[in-house]
């Protein structure tokens, strides 16, 4: 299952808002297409989101390939603006687009042209972020050590559909079930788009991991029965203290969490961290169309004219979250120092 | 706006189902109609039951007036039973059901007939209910003295439509209103059946008291920007320590306006206390099929044979509850012992 594929130098994208009922593929041409179709919820998933952004950039430079080189940068500018106003909250956009710029520098590309060093670069974010997933996966058993029956409860999609491949919460749930140390998931709704109704039953579905879907607000009923063991999440941005914006709703499981004592996981590759900010106080939270929660498709929902608050995405204070599973391992009890020490001096050179 | 009426010796319900976008009233001729309907969601509300269930009984009486005396006690019980069946966890359909059997016994009702004697006592029950929320608005205001600009958080429906009239919860939010004091509400949309969407925005609309919707896991994120002055809820039922069964969802509010100081206030008639339970471990907890959370009317939004839990109710220890509000005063931190304070000796009597 894949939420995208480069094909005949032309981006598919699995139209998640048809999903699971119906597979359709969307086809962008260029990077304003890729900004269009992550604006509208085609694809989503903070890390499907940046190898959608870094495919679009490629397309992009191919498509103006006969402007000078000096016209073109200048242009891809644009194309990069676009795309990192598609979607505020998540980082991993950002990241990817810090990535492309570097990879069209003369110095760094030498004598291959913009096209085919974004190319290049496009397909590297692609393939390492399956297997930087894999990894997170793998560094996420460490935390449930000889521990059997186990029953995680998720929030989101943050599975092959919100990555490139294997996923991030998710693909710490499907190494517990490779593991065979997972009995069942609990798996949040998640209004307003019920990424979790549509999205993760349909992942886990196909992969045989048993589950159970709940409305959102269950979720501090089956915690109270203690039907809990742990719950993971995804991540959109983590600030450089560890407070964490995710999905709406994965800062209410965090407080849950804390009263009923069960650990709270974010899983996100490193591409999340935005070193940049000291907490989450300075991430933009994206709000959305109230009629995206009073209305379903064509159905309206509530009364006529009623009006509603659609804020996507929460922060969870670094407090809450017992850890953060990352490709480099995982950060107990995160804070700034416990974050300082997985940063690497490439990411202190770029901060520079 | 009201969610019943009794029209030439039957009982009209407005199908809530189908609000707010259609207004269709369902006729039923006995107790196995209403039965039913409580079943099927028609009516809902632990007070609106309640007055239906009596309705129900007394046109049964009425139905099956030719049999002897004897018979058509036995045959009511029968029709008791099942009005008992329909929905196990709100207490108020019992607390009725003990009313009309007091009732229809030779001592109490003298030489007026089984007929008579019941149509008059749910008639009596019906319009007691309204004063009854009534009092209650009215007692809620003493928790909010001095407070003006209120922003109030409410989960499901608890207004004229859950009750004979006026309302429990939405009762209290109305004489806030009323009295100046409210600023706004923030309405719980309430999954899966969206009784917030659906109902409470349309009560809202029709009062004129400002509102925004929400999806429900939305409340925490509202609470964390300091947008919450107080949440207040309804009940289905209330053991004697305080412990309330009410809408899945509202256990969850209670934990999160713990962590955030925010008082957590239950309104119910005292019809709900269920005294002869020491604690909400005893309250039966309604499951209910998972295709109310995995459709939608006849859209199917998780993947195809996607299973769900579908708890209908949950529980909230009094420990997290600030105050109970009831047409007998406000017991702040409720337990046993406050709970005791305000039972009447005919409560007791009732007991024994």
């Amino acid at each position: 299952m894949r939420s995208l594929r480069f094909i005949d130098g032309k981006l598919e994208l699995l139209d998640q808002r048809k999903l699971p009922h119906q597979t359709v593929w969307l086809t962008c041409r260029d990077a304003f297409d890729v900004a269009q179709a992550i604006r509208d919820m085609v694809v989503r998933g903070a890390p499907a989101i940046a190898t959608s952004a870094a495919y679009g950039l490629a397309m992009e430079a191919s498509q103006a390939r006969d402007l000078g080189d000096l016209d073109l940068q200048a242009h891809l500018g644009q194309a990069i603006e676009a795309l990192l106003q598609s979607r505020p909250t998540a980082v991993n956009l950002r990241w990817a687009m810090t990535r492309m710029t570097q990879a069209l520098k003369p110095e760094v590309r030498g004598k291959v042209s913009i096209e085919d060093a974004l190319l290049t670069e496009a397909k590297a974010i692609d393939s390492e972020d399956i297997a930087t997933n894999q990894a997170i996966g793998h560094s996420g058993l460490s935390l449930f050590a000889g521990q059997t029956g186990l029953q995680v409860l998720t929030h989101c999609n943050t599975g092959s559909l919100a990555t490139s491949g294997y996923g991030t919460a998710l693909g710490v749930i499907r190494s517990l079930h490779e593991s065979g140390q997972l009995q069942s998931v609990w798996v949040d709704e998640t209004r307003p788009y019920l990424q979790g109704a549509r999205l993760t039953t349909y992942e886990l579905q196909e992969e045989n991991i048993p589950y159970q879907l709940i409305t959102d607000s269950t979720a501090a009923h089956v915690m109270q029965q203690g039907w809990v063991d742990a719950v993971i999440v995804g991540a959109d941005r983590i600030a450089r203290n560890g407070d964490t914006a995710n999905k709406i709703g994965t800062y209410s499981l965090a407080v849950l969490c804390h009263y009923h004592q069960v650990p709270f996981y974010v899983a996100a590759p490193w591409s999340t961290f935005d070193l940049e900010l000291d907490s989450g106080q300075a991430i933009p939270i994206e709000t959305r169309s109230g009629e995206e929660v009073t209305r379903m498709g064509d159905t309206l929902l509530a009364a006529v004219g009623a009006t509603a608050l659609h804020v996507a995405f929460d922060v969870t204070p670094h407090e809450l979250i017992t850890g953060i599973v990352t490709e480099r391992g995982v950060i107990t009890h995160p804070d700034t120092q416990s974050i300082t020490l997985l940063t690497s001096e490439r990411d202190r050179e770029e901060l520079h």
